[in-house]
Parts: C-alpha cells; structure tokens; sequence
C-alpha cells in the first residue's frame, strides 16, 4: 500500500495539521521526560536485549532500569523498586573508617543512587564498539599520558582508569558518584593498581583533590549525544582541574541529524492494523500513529534507510564548549534526498572523537558540505585519530540511533531539497528532559 | 571454565547460605513485585522487542510499559508518564451520550488506566501463536457456540468477539474495563457486527447483562500463567453468568516447571567479570550473581535447556477451580536430571486447553509422570483437541517463559533425582505481586 500523505499541497511546502493547530511546516514539538521528573520505577521483562548487540547477555539477566540512569542501561528486568541515593551529610562531616582508596564527599546531589550505576555499568562495559575506541584513544596518547595526573569523571566500574593506569600515568583520579565506587575500588586493587588509581566517591562538582590534571577522560555521551548526558560534569572538571594544554578524551563531539525511510516498520506499526485476521482494525490506526510518533525512539536502523547526507546539529570542542552553549541548540538544515521514497522521520546519531588540543581532524558545523562529511571519513580511515560512532552504517552500539517519527510518511523524490530547522532545549522543568522542535518547510 | 558450585557437601544434599542464613536446601524467596506497589514508571528505548517474536515491530516503535500492565506489553518506549484511570462515578450515575453499541459501568476499580491496555493490545494481538490458537478453538466449538450468547471478558480490541460473532454467536457480550474498549466498539462497527457484539466498558465485576451466557472466552493469562493474571475476573464471571454445562475458552490451564541449564547465560553475565579486557573486575561477580537470581527472568530458552521432564506446578479447571485455590499453590517435585549438567535454575511455563466441560483431554497433576505428559502431547496431536503452549520446545510467545536463576549453578549426573516444593502466593500487600518460595533438598 502507498504511503498516506499528510499534505495538502505538494510534499513540504503544505500546511499541516498537527495537535489540532495549523501551522506552516511539519512540527514536532517533542518533551522526552525521564522518571526523575516523576518519580517511581516500571519493571520490564529482561530478555529484551537488543539482539545484534554484543555481549548483551547479562543485560538479558539482570540488568535493571531505573529513575536517573534512563540514558544508560537499555535493558530491564521485573524486580524491586531501586534503593534511593541516600543523603549522606552525616558521613561527610565525620567519614567512617573505608576500604584503602576510597575517599568520600557528600552524595546529597548524586545523579546516581544506590546501585544503579553498578547496574548499568553491568551492561554498559559490555559495549565492546565503545570500549574498544577508548582504549585505541588512550594508545594513541600514550606518549602524552605517561607519568601524567588524569581523572576520569563517572569512572563506573574503572575500566578506563586502568587503561590509563596501565598506558603509563602517574595517578588517576576515578570519580564516581554512585555506589559503584566501591567496586571500582576493589578491582582497582585487585588490578594491583590502588598505588595509582584513586577511587572518589562522589560528584565530581564536590571533588577535592590535591593537584591540577593534564588529562580528563569521560564516557559522558547519553542517548542522541546530549539527551542524560555528564557532558556538564565534564565541561566543570575542564575548567577546575585541567592544566593548560591539557587532553580531554573524547575532545569533540558531533551531534548528526538526517531524514530516514522505514517502509517496514511503518507498515508493521501503522498498516497492519488495517487488516487483521480479515477483520477492519483501522479504529487503531489513529492510536498507532500517535504512539509512533509522540516521543523519540531508540532504535537500530541501517544505512539503507537515511534518504540524505546527514547534516551536523551540532560539533562540540570539548576544549571550549560551555555549559551555556548548552542551553539552547539550535540549527538550520538544507539536505537533497538521494531516491524516491517516503519519509518516516529524523534520524539522530553521533560521534566522537579522542584529539589533543590543536588537533581536531574536522570541525564541522551545521554548514559542513557533503564533502566535509566525506573528508571526515577519510581522516578517520588514515588512522590519525580514533572515532567512535554511532551512526547508522556504523557497527551498532547501546547507543542505537534515535528516531522521531511523524505520524504519517511524506514522499519525496530524487533530489528534492528538505530543509527546516531543529532545536533542542533542556526542559525547564528538569534539565536532564530534552525538548526537541523540528521544522520542516 | 567449570560451574563453581555453592554446595559443602554433594550436589543438592548440602547445606547452603542463602542471604546470610544457613538452610537445608536451596531456597529462593522470590517476591514478584510490579509498579501497582509503588505507583511511578519509567520509560526504556523501544527497540528491544523480543526479535524471535513475530510482528514485534509495531511494539519496537510504540508499546510502553504503564503501571497495572505489567504482565502485558514487555516492550517500552521513552515518553511521558501514562494517564491513569479515573474514577468515573459520576458518568455511571447520569451517563452522557455515547457511541452505538457501548455501555458503561463505574471504572473506580478499572484495572487498568486510559489509553494503557489500549497500548498493551497494540503489542499484545500481534502475537500470532496466540491468536491462531483462540481463531482454532473457536472453530473447533463452532456448533456449541452457533446461535448461542459469549461473553468476552477483557476483551481488548474486540478480535476473540468478533471471532466468535463470526462462528455464528447470537450475541456476544465484550466486556473490557480500560479505555480500548472505544476501539473496539468502533472495530465492532467497522466490520458490521454492531448488531452481534455490544461492548461493554467497565469491570466484568460490575457489568449488568440481561441473560446468562452459554460460552465465557478470555484471554485472561499472565506471565508464569499466574503472574497480573485475569483468572478472578472470569471465574467470577462464570460464577455469575455462566449457564450450566456452558462453555469456557480456554477451558483448562496447567503450570508447569523444570529445572534448566544455561550456561551461555551464565558465563555471559556472571563469569564475563572475570576477565575483562585483561583486567580482573571479579569484585563484580557477587553482584552479577545477585542480580541474576534476584527476580525471576522473562525469557525465551529453548527446549535444549530443559534437562528434566517438566512437572506440574499447578492444573486448572476453569470449570471447577475457585478464587480460594488460588490463595495458595504449592507441590513437591521429584525428577530425574537426563544429563551431566549444571543446573542454573528453574523455568516455568504454562500451556492451555479449550476443552468443553467433559472433555478434558488429560487432567494433570503434580503427580503425573512423564509417561502422562507424552499421553497428552499425542493427546494434542491428534486434533482432538487445540492447546496453546507457551513451552520451551514450542514457538516463542509474548509470554516466553519465567527464568528462577541461582546465585550458582548446581552440577547433577544422569538419572540424579532433583526434589523439593514450590509454593506461589499472591502478596497480601498487593494480590497481583506473586511470591515464590522454592526449596530442592
């Protein structure tokens, strides 16, 4: 069946009713809210696990979500509502004898509570795609890490700390706000490495220690690059703690941005209810519409299905960003599509990459051509720097791709010009929630 | 590398430690606990539909996992937190108009919030093992149910009444308490049986037909069959309206429970920790091991995992089981390991018959042997009679099946006996939380 088109006039340049308004252009007023602007927890069955997903098998098992940790695990089991973080002014002020190399400050902020982060780094350190561009990075900065300080802001489980501790530095600072600072701690003696490797226990925005860093490393990326992202927590240790000339791993960011078809899935969701079992179920029609497109999804889908050149939402110079930028981003796009075909929607993905100060491969911005993005690509090929994405034609990742759907399809033909506006703001009312506003025209 | 065992002494003999307590026998104490508890919700990417399910697609883009719904939908989008149910005494008291075809009784006890199983039935009817069971056994009963009245109780989107109104049903009541039942009316419309089928929105505690019914089918199955289960609702419905020698659909359901081996599961989410990129991360093994066999699991094993002859936890006769039976269940077991195995725990599954009152193809118990459970698979290939199973050796479901996993696998020989109980109580904090107690000695 032919896609149903929303328009009046022709594809893009119609008026469209959206939410009962009539407004120039396709709008997409999305508010991606997680539970902390709630409260309260939802159990899910644990074989969920994204299939094409390496290693995800203990997520299968135990993995849990849980409020405040919405960008991390992906994976959920029925079970008991999650321990709180606790406040914990009283240990602050008179700190209880603990295992060699922890030290604590006060959790009453702590994003994380009580075993969440251990939870989710159960299943986050299995993501061999993320895991192995870190260590490639810090290989390829072995020579600037030896014999320096570095701190690895929300070090989880400590993994990175030990590459670093391993690749030559002098002393890590790993600092996490959640329980799992006390087996980091452990498998940082374990490792045989508690002579290097100082586990903190709490925000790094309360951390006090004793000298500047030369290096900050951080896997601070959430959903769609900024959605639950430490990005903040990153820029704050950036400007207290790193030396001039210092390296921050990853460096830069790049928030990607391009229209997708998904004929599959659309007629999977949407379509199929126009027939089931020979009976007309189209009264659901509306309701899966609705459903499909109200909140962003996050989803695996292949190169097959992005219809243009993506364009940059956003670079981020990790050296220089700041946390006002972060405020409000916004940005003006004009993509050709490549083929006849509907589109269902945006997809959002990103990258990062692990560059000293001075060398950013490419810094592209929303302006960046088709051949920026291609030069891009060869950059990495050479093997000058190290990338990790998360894009569609990439080795999938726990990060998956995010798509807004609309609620029904728009065809396009070969080389017409989609162009409009995206902006993301976080919510007022918690700015861990994104609200995202999409124009077409 | 070997299972290491928790046993002092021999496999299933020992004495073990089980949450600091010394007890004679393996003892899990398993409390099943959904957000009804706690209120709240949390929301989870949306890609991470069971891939082995088919038609899982429309749940991959849309389905969301709301308080009250646990056992329904097991697939979960980011969004917004779901409406919840209103009360609604003042409509039952002055009724407003309403569509063709649609009554209303109070919803101040509806089970389920606006919209919620309205976004369960999304994913929920997609299930194909399912409904071509339900399609089956209506034909199979078509010259009971020809010119008679049915009563569907949760009806959903209104598929089994229209399925029945189809077979020749004089009337069908389709009694559902959420908000689909608007979609169902309307789907009633659509396919011309408004004159068959009246929808009925409200608890079928509450509803008021004018005659008795000679069939009752319900869709009324959790996960572990009992778990957020309907089975009250349609024994009370049978209780009230059911006209002697009438017909239920499903007719009887039996639960049952076999010790199972997974390694692949267990190395991947346990033993992993051992060696991770080199580094020695076994501090987090206890956790692992916690997480794994704190709650139960759903998940799709296969029959290769199953390394006894099942038995049965519980049958049930929907014609003669009582809401009392249901305070408490509880059997002994003993079977027999078929192979040198780890044990990693026990799976639970269940299968139903749709059998008329007499015909009952084989009324098993926990003390049927194996010899009774082929009796019945032949039993079932015979035509003689339709069953949906939800078994490991069957086609996938959305039910999968219920993963008890240990702290540490047990290794049995060939022909060792493996014996104990297994109690399963509904909480008295919250009915629809099951506690499960099991004991191997």
């Amino acid at each position: 069946m032919p896609p149903r088109l929303l328009l009046a006039g022709p594809p893009w340049r119609g008026e469209h009713v959206v939410d009962g308004k009539w407004v120039g252009g396709l709008l997409l007023q999305l508010r991606w809210v997680d539970s902390a602007c709630t409260g309260g927890w939802a159990p899910t069955p644990a074989s969920l696990a994204p299939q094409r997903d390496e290693g995800a098998k203990l997520a299968r098992t135990s993995a849990r979500m849980t409020p405040a940790m919405i960008s991390r695990p992906s994976v959920v089991a029925l079970g008991h509502p999650p321990s709180t973080g606790q406040t914990d002014i009283a240990r602050w002020m008179s700190p209880p004898a603990e295992p060699v190399g922890i030290r604590s400050v006060p959790e009453s902020e702590s994003r994380f509570g009580l075993g969440e982060l251990t939870r989710a780094a159960l299943w986050i350190w299995q993501d061999r795609v993320r895991t192995d561009a870190y260590r490639e990075a810090i290989m390829l900065h072995q020579k600037f890490i030896e014999g320096k300080v570095v701190m690895d802001v929300g070090c989880g489980t400590g993994i990175l700390s030990v590459f670093c501790a391993r690749a030559g530095a002098k002393r890590v600072y790993a600092v996490d706000a959640s329980e799992i600072a006390t087996q980091a701690s452990e498998i940082v003696k374990a490792n045989n490495l508690a002579d290097k490797i100082i586990v903190i226990h709490g925000r790094v925005e309360d951390v006090d220690v004793e000298e500047k860093v030369d290096v900050i490393i951080s896997e601070w990326m959430g959903y769609m690059l900024l959605y639950e992202s430490m990005l903040p927590s990153v820029l704050f240790a950036r400007d207290k703690w790193l030396k001039p000339g210092g390296l921050i791993l990853p460096s830069h960011a790049t928030l990607f941005m391009a229209p997708i078809t998904n004929s599959d899935r659309y007629e999977g969701s949407v379509d199929f209810w126009c027939d089931v079992y020979g009976i007309n179920m189209s009264a659901l029609v509306p309701l899966a519409k609705k459903f499909a497109s109200e909140e962003p999804s996050i989803e695996i889908v292949g190169g097959e299905n992005v219809i243009s050149w993506p364009f940059v939402v956003k670079h981020i110079d990790c050296y220089t960003f700041t946390v006002e930028e972060f405020k409000s981003i916004t940005t003006t796009y004009k993509v050709s599509s490549m083929m006849l075909a509907p589109i269902h929607g945006f997809g959002l993905w990103f990258e990062v990459e692990f560059n000293g100060p001075a060398e950013s491969c490419s810094n592209l911005s929303s302006d960046s051509s088709p051949l920026d993005i291609i030069q891009k690509k060869r950059c990495r090929a050479s093997d000058s720097t190290v990338v990790l994405s998360t894009a569609p034609e990439d080795e999938p990742t726990h990060w998956h791709q995010t798509i807004l759907y609309f609620p029904d399809p728009i065809g396009v033909t070969q080389d017409q010009i989609i162009e409009g506006s995206v902006t993301i703001t976080p919510s007022e009312e918690n700015p861990r929630c994104l609200n995202i506003h999409l124009e077409c025209s």
